[in-house]
């Protein structure tokens, strides 16, 4: 009955133990986003470890069952299915095989995790993440509201924290996108970009600052944000596990929020059939509605070469 | 020393342990905004029944020390206090009349709250509230940042929750204002309302919902919302006490949200020198920076009519 | 499917929209409980207008749907069904009166709340609880699991409060039990509480503190409590609202905490077959294993005099 | 201004950005313990990069600010300061070898630290933390209440998560210390250990579970939970994250929750002049009042060898 299987409450998949897995599992289980929460990595003595050093912490958290395993079995009836595997880059591959691997990998990931959790949503975190989508899309046999990827969310949470800091408001109140491809063609969306209200391209006539020249340097920064703290220290993995727990949220909790996620887009602005970040509805039926925001000239030609870029990515790889 | 002070947690008082006064509470201990929070009424037994009430439930809430009295001095050293405190509707008294009682309250009830506090930020709850704002403002003596009314905090949360049922999204996606007047000339600015980078006034066209018409209707709801809660209850608590704990959060952690208080005016779009809600910065220095965003011409026309219903208002009770 | 309804999330209802019962959704609704919350009362514009008034909030709480109504069929499907609704005293009635038509009541509301969640956990908040819960446990039919009562939960908290603030430590580190009667006969269980692995019993010893006067001092303001409060305010509805908000988290997240819930007992210390509050384990099966912890000889008596108490007042209204 | 400096909201510093310190960072933000977080370490690069990937979820994280430096005076006056730097264990070093070189690593960190922040609260997470607490602690010069270890909060913690799973119940409702060293000779007290008051040396009589050899086996695996962690995945940080974060929290909020710390011992069942965890009020005067619970003779034998190890490990190293 469905009233048992509620009261057992959510059960929450992270595929790969990594970095990423692991922290995501972290704030997860700090928030209490699920009941129980299960590592799945190839890795046995890695993800049982991972599992274990969560689960000592659990005087300190809401209560949830954690486990680890290397047989995807774990992950039978999950209601969320989060995929942060990837494959290693070797000395000398270039960015296209690294995908390539990465792609395979997904040939091998994606079909058991859908035969043990057939009525999961899944969110894709491994990059490139959106060609990664859209192989997994079609890999998993899903319909496309039920697999979709972290997109800009963590992009559009980097450009609101710098403009926040930048006019000395609260990054709750900055209302700023990222769209497009989660990587270098990324496109922050001034043209619809507020404050309190205030769209940020008047901001400046009113308190002297962000103006063009100091949009253009946070953009650069966005942009680059990724290499800046790898360059630091290896990797990036605490601000996309959060990014990642927020998107599940909406998910499990059903809130219906507007988050950047890489999702099939069909006529949006006019671009369809491939998978890249928009604004969208996400809730229990995963990425619902596409938000049509206006954008201004230069921003569409941006999110058009974007979303060329993923596909001729994607059709490289045969998908 | 101050780190010392600072240890001790932030104390906040309630002034008026009536329906509102207990209800903001209860909501701020739950939320855990301070470590101290104290009831001040005149009335004894029943302001120390509603702490002792409160405190019985400290099994279940973050760490914090409740009490009451009907001795001002229990409100000394406050970071924040808020007051809710108003005269009662005597039979046959116009809403003028009433709120000449209530002005006349608050010269007996600020002084000593000022004296007991000199460094807290006040927040106005009672209504009217901003002419009880301006009037306060007044016999306080303090700089007009730190004192200022809930204004239309709760107005504009009425309007995003009628708009994200209406649209089907999640209400902290709807950013939409309600300016002016915390009562009948109140404005719901629908120019620069958006849900994720959507214009509201264009919402109709991608999804067929929030026509003018429905706009209207939702509008007039807002604004009628508070009669159609006290017809059934005899007043209203609830949101109120949420709505302030909200603006509280943001002074006593320094959060600089934007929030539409109640706060004196100074050229904004042309008005001043009269106590009205607009967006506004709220952090540790109470009310910060006016934001000026763009209003339609007959947005426009609408705040001005407030402004001068509220001044007119104030100097008939001579302020 | 089990797995769409659990996306939807969880379902409260909550019977009777007085103090207790919205106090309990508001506090409810903040913590984020569950999904929905509805509230059900037979006066219909009261009850939509407490629904109104929280849904009012929205912005301010996890994400939620909120309704009230006068019609039974609201409360459809619910996961927990809590019962605060209850008799009004009439002048000149005495208490077994009151528990009389209290109970009568319940005859008419258990059975249709039963009918449209046949697969709910119900709580019962009414007072006297103890023989409410006894009643309403006949009446419904339902395994007793699967029915019970808030019982002395908001007791021990109430004594865990009062022996925080004079040993000065948190009362999260407080474990008291009062057990019993929810009413005159309740029974703090002095011999098995303890601060942090020390017996209070020898906390005087170490302190100064919690002697054997000190205990007796405590232990009848405990029982008083409710007095105390009524006295000064007319009712007790936050602390009660927290305690019930506490148990109901138990059940829908499959906690399996420990409270004393009003339960019917089974042998424990010998007795059986009457509605009384024990350490009981609460989780999605409602109320799991009774705790037989240690009890001195005259705790034994007391609480067997509460049992017998319990039982001639049921068996006086024929349950 | 005392009142000032509160609103500006409390400081936190984490010395080492290691995968200790920043996983502790990371707790701390999602769980809003401080308005301002400063990670400080050697590393420029590496602890610049950890600062900027938890700053990027900002927007998922109660407000804060959040920085990182080589740089000692970015500590500057701050509320609390944990210590989570420690030297790097060398191949055919010794543990007593390690031990010395992170004792000299103290001498170098530990004065600059307390000169920033003269009136901080001072919590040693680095390993071996007794031996750790004890030399920092002449180090610095402090009063002994002002600096102490995290001691055994994380094998109490594994404790009555073990505990918990194997009675099936919250991990909340087991009161159960692990006291003495953090490390080998640690003791778990089973003789005051209870589940919702029921002693765990009975529960066997009711349920059949958590006999001696259970009992044993359990004991054995939270002694050797670390190694357990470390073969899997090379470093505990997780737990240890959540651990620390629990006693930063008791004492910026002044919560005097009991929490089995690292302490100068005075007198407690005997022993004086260790840093050794025993349960200890913990508030904004850091390490109060140790509590001297009830210990059977075994135990107390265990925990007089641990301090005695403790004891001569420090007079090895010369503190």
């Amino acid at each position: 009955m469905s009233t048992t299987q509620y009261r057992e409450g959510a059960k929450l998949a992270i595929v790969g133990a990594g970095a990423v897995g692991s922290s995501l599992a972290y704030a997860a289980l700090i928030r209490g986003v699920a009941r129980r929460v299960v590592l799945y990595d190839v890795n046995g003595p890695k993800v049982r470890a991972e599992a274990l050093d969560l689960a000592h912490g659990g005087q300190f958290l809401p209560e949830a069952v954690i486990e680890g395993s290397d047989d995807v079995a774990i992950t039978r009836g999950s209601d969320v299915v989060v995929v942060t595997a990837g494959a290693k880059q070797k000395p000398g591959q270039t960015r296209m095989d690294l995908a390539g691997s990465t792609v395979a990998l997904m040939q091998k990931v994606i079909p058991p995790l859908v035969e043990h959790s057939p009525d999961a949503t899944f969110i894709m975190v491994t990059n490139p993440v959106d060609v990664t989508t859209q192989a997994a899309l079609k890999i998993s046999g899903l319909p496309s509201n039920r697999l979709f990827g972290s997109g800009t969310v963590l992009d559009s949470s980097r450009l609101r924290q710098l403009i926040a800091t930048t006019c000395d408001v609260a990054v709750g109140n900055v209302h700023a996108y990222v769209c497009g491809e989660h990587g270098d063609t990324e496109t922050p969306l001034w043209s619809t970009a507020t404050i309190g209200g205030v769209p940020l391209t008047e901001w400046e006539r009113t308190t002297g600052r962000l103006g063009q020249a100091e949009r253009d340097a946070i953009a650069h920064r966005v942009v680059n944000a990724a290499y800046e703290v790898i360059e630091g220290k290896g990797a990036t993995n605490y601000a996309i596990g959060l990014a990642a727990t927020r998107i599940i949220e909406s998910v499990l909790r059903d809130e219906r929020r507007v988050l950047p996620v890489s999702r099939m887009l069909a006529g949006w602005h006019g671009i369809s059939g491939v998978c890249m970040a928009v604004p969208t509805v996400v809730g229990r039926d995963g990425a619902g509605t596409q938000l049509e925001l206006p954008v201004s000239d230069d921003e569409l030609a941006q999110l058009r070469a974007s979303a060329e870029h993923i596909r001729a990515m994607s059709e490289g790889l045969g998908f």
